[in-house]
């Protein structure tokens, strides 16, 4: 069994540490009102002119501009009293320990007579707060509403109230264990498991448990469900961190396949603030274009918004080289694509008796 | 703690009284074959005048009208052969146990050089052959891709490869238990629950799970993630029938909603020629038209396509009484709408320490 560093990522730390960044930010309100000032926020600027691609982080980040936000000034005032109130309202989510959602925090604010427009308007002013303290919404207890699952011999130990200390080993409900607050600010202890391998497709995810992939080559597996939800990002980094397993993704076959393992690997522009989602040594393995015509697979005629896409990201700096680049162009060139479930046409388990050990090995040289 | 009745409900029965349908299909044509006669199935008809609303059973049934298709017909020698592909497939994923998806099946077709012209034609022998046996697919192994989760004390024993006869409580894991094949298969022995409670959203059930709902109001929390899959629905009647539990659904407080209710106690009229995926016996205890003045909940003002779909279920037979037909009508009058979250204008806790009991307390005299 394999031990887990102690890198932070548990909810005991995180809750700690964020509840220290909060006071800190009321401290020096408190200071700036003693001093007889208007209080202010900075704010990171998350303007398109102030992301960057960060080529060594791989990832986007932030460029060093930042915007006040003062209570001095009357158009700033609305938003500012927001922010301010939703950082007095995530101490207190944080400190009582309970969840709640985007949709809940726009409806708590009504509690306190703050007023928000409407829900986009509370959902920006919560990603203000992310960029103001550099830390994810969930550690301060805004989860997503969606959830995918993981299946494994992973042994982890929970912090959420009422289940402190109990322990789980995640491989004995064999349709997975959804991935949620719980999950994703327990403590990770250990695992037998060399591997993670994320996967796009429930489908798919339960096939591989049925043919006990996580057995055969000593792998946890993670549903993604479609484009993996935050607290899923989140757990495929903290088991690469954690536990040092490396990540490799299986995607369709298609540009929103190469995308989803993309995210996965560097996150995207609108969360170019934060760290926490990014997995920049993940590997995606499949499906790629290429495959289509090397495993000779059912395929379906691209759409022109497929091809469109293909533009896109063909301007993006992360799909400059490699199989990024390389892919793109073959599924430009074919104007083709193929899902997971067409290596059926070999059989049902064609996919993990021939194609998953083929992909595992040329992760290796990814 | 509860037993379970025994009911048929778990995966060997069904397997074995599968097998033994799709047998004496098979033994039909083998007489008709050396009678010298071109073999054939009788499909009940699926055609609109053929599906009628039956107010004993309170759902859709298929009326008496049956298509004959025969290998006589050149014109439907195409699907009958698709058919007979279909049910030697289903015999073989049922005896290897395997599961599969839709897609999984049309992809398989092509190693049998059967034809499907696309997804959609598979998708459709696949329903024709639930009518001729009379059974879901999830009986002859093809699952739905997507998951929801459950929580609380059942026990259950699977019967999947690999786990036959090993137990799990499902109250261990507080962010919920996949609902695949596995857990659909499994046997269900005993819980100390007394209500099984269907919520709309993720986030909601995990304020249900924190808020410990299974244990204040024993009960068996299921996430439907909306629409709920069809594996979900199939859980909650056996958790209605096996277990005798009552089933209480709460979804958003819109005409969607009301609708995710009706689904799971009466099903859709696409799955006439079926049984297993309908409660009918559950009841939907809110967010009803009438709780947002009674509650005065923050609104949304309903959209064109909110107000036609209104329009569309007052045509429906299962839409002509009771709370069904009154909260159209308010929701029509008032032409708002409220999501469950409304209620975290109160507090977070409001939605489980108010709103709920007094709805439980409803529900017994609905």
């Amino acid at each position: 069994m394999k031990k887990a560093k102690k890198s932070g990522g548990s909810s005991k730390e995180k809750q700690n540490s964020l509840l220290e960044l909060l006071k800190q930010q009321g401290l020096l309100t408190y200071d700036t009102l003693e001093k007889g000032e208007f209080p202010k926020f900075s704010i990171p600027s998350r303007s398109v002119s102030n992301i960057v691609y960060d080529s060594k982080l791989r990832q986007y980040i932030l460029g060093k501009n930042a915007a006040l936000r003062s209570s001095k000034n009357t158009s700033q005032l609305r938003s500012f009293t927001q922010l301010m109130w939703l950082a007095f309202f995530a101490n207190r989510l944080t400190k009582e320990k309970k969840s709640s959602t985007l949709r809940d925090v726009y409806y708590s604010s009504q509690a306190f007579a703050i007023d928000f427009e409407d829900q986009s308007e509370s959902d920006n002013i919560i990603v203000d707060l992310e960029a103001v303290l550099a830390r994810p919404r969930e550690d301060f207890h805004v989860f997503p509403e969606e959830r995918s699952s993981v299946f494994g011999d992973l042994n982890i130990e929970y912090t959420v109230p009422g289940y402190e200390g109990k322990k789980m080993n995640l491989s004995n409900h064999p349709d997975g264990y959804a991935i949620g607050p719980s999950l994703t600010s327990a403590e990770l202890l250990d695992t037998s498991a060399e591997v993670v391998i994320a996967i796009e497709k429930g489908g798919l995810f339960t096939r591989f448990v049925e043919e006990q992939v996580d057995k055969k080559f000593k792998a946890i597996i993670v549903d993604t469900g479609g484009q993996a939800p935050r607290s899923t990002r989140t757990l495929l980094k903290r088991l690469h961190e954690e536990l040092s397993l490396p990540v490799v993704i299986l995607t369709d076959g298609d540009v929103y396949g190469e995308h989803i393992a993309m995210v996965i690997k560097s996150g995207s522009a609108n969360a170019a603030h934060l760290r926490e989602l990014t997995v920049p040594d993940a590997k995606w393995v499949g499906v790629w274009a290429t495959d289509i015509e090397k495993y000779k697979l059912p395929t379906i005629p691209m759409t022109e918004s497929d091809i469109k896409r293909c533009y896109d990201l063909q301007k993006d700096p992360r799909y400059q080289e490699g199989i990024w680049k390389k892919e793109l162009e073959v599924f430009l060139k074919i104007k083709r694509k193929a899902e997971l479930e067409a290596f059926s046409k070999y059989g049902l388990t064609n996919i993990t008796d021939k194609y998953l050990p083929h992909k595992l090995e040329v992760a290796k040289s990814l």
